[in-house]
């Protein structure tokens, strides 16, 4: 399965709430995250555009797997592969004794809707600002891209941004670096 | 957590099952168990000690990293870290794309008794023949030494093998070596 997202500096998560319930879209979850990015022992996930994120959320954990962007103009294309577990500790500790190093930390609140096919995200990222993600799970990227660009006409979004929240916090010398 | 063990050849599993049952030790599951034992792409797990393991069960996957083992005559230490999963496959996906590799496959039924503080595991590994093994987990590893000892001769175990399955099928050139 494919994650084909876009997404764009919100022209207000709060402007934008209201155009999605005027829609009819679903909200099916809102909470806090802390996602922590792992640094590989023999690999430079930078240049190698891959992530391994561990996300604690309010109602649970999961392991993430980001292989490298496949670019189609505006959307991304990537490969994931998610594990959930109730454990994140555990988790945490294999992955650090396998070599790995906790390299940095985003932390985030998310309202997520379900509109259509789509999965709209409105975020607040700590240090950086509102955000307005849209995404779908699919097996053919190309298909669904007019999907993506109706719904971001509605929503008013013109403003994309193709970087990661991490890559941003980076340049913006904000996140939180530890060891 | 410290788990201490201690393995031995069994005189015969139906034997010590009966012995087991005779003195008032609960069976608490029995069942097959395929471990996938991964190579890391940076470091010889065989000189190093440690293991990465994928364990599918009949009833669930469990992914663990162990230490190096701390000797203690018979009995052998070593740090245990497990995460309990329902997705193996994602799992296996995710240790994949970090450039580990699977490197064996273990296949053994396991019959599961506590006794006492102690976990007594009887095993038939396919290529290799029937096993018992004396678990506790434990803080402190020295003072539980005497409880293992006591139920070794309970139990008529006199063939003590420090080698893991997976060191005993590679000696023999019996393991399933796969890419």
């Amino acid at each position: 399965m494919i994650e084909v997202e876009s997404k764009y500096w919100s022209p207000g998560n709060e402007k934008v709430e209201k155009v999605l319930v005027s829609l009819g879209a679903k909200k099916i979850s809102s909470g806090t995250m802390e996602d922590v990015y792992f640094i590989h022992p023999g690999r430079d996930f930078g240049k190698t555009d891959e992530a391994l994120r561990l996300r604690k959320k309010d109602d649970g954990a999961e392991l993430t797997y980001k292989g490298p962007r496949m670019n189609l103009s505006t959307t991304k294309a990537r490969e994931e592969v998610t594990l959930k577990t109730d454990n994140p500790l555990a988790a945490q500790r294999i992955i650090e004794r396998l070599g790995f190093k906790e390299g940095y930390v985003v932390r985030k609140t998310r309202e997520s809707y379900i509109y259509d096919k789509l999965r709209v995200e409105l975020d607040r990222v700590e240090g950086l600002g509102e955000f307005v993600e849209l995404e779908i799970l699919t097996e053919s990227p190309e298909r669904e891209a007019s999907l993506l660009e109706l719904a971001r006409k509605e929503l008013a979004l013109d403003r994309p941004e193709q970087k990661t929240y991490l890559e941003l916090l980076i340049e913006k010398g904000a996140a939180a670096r530890n060891k």
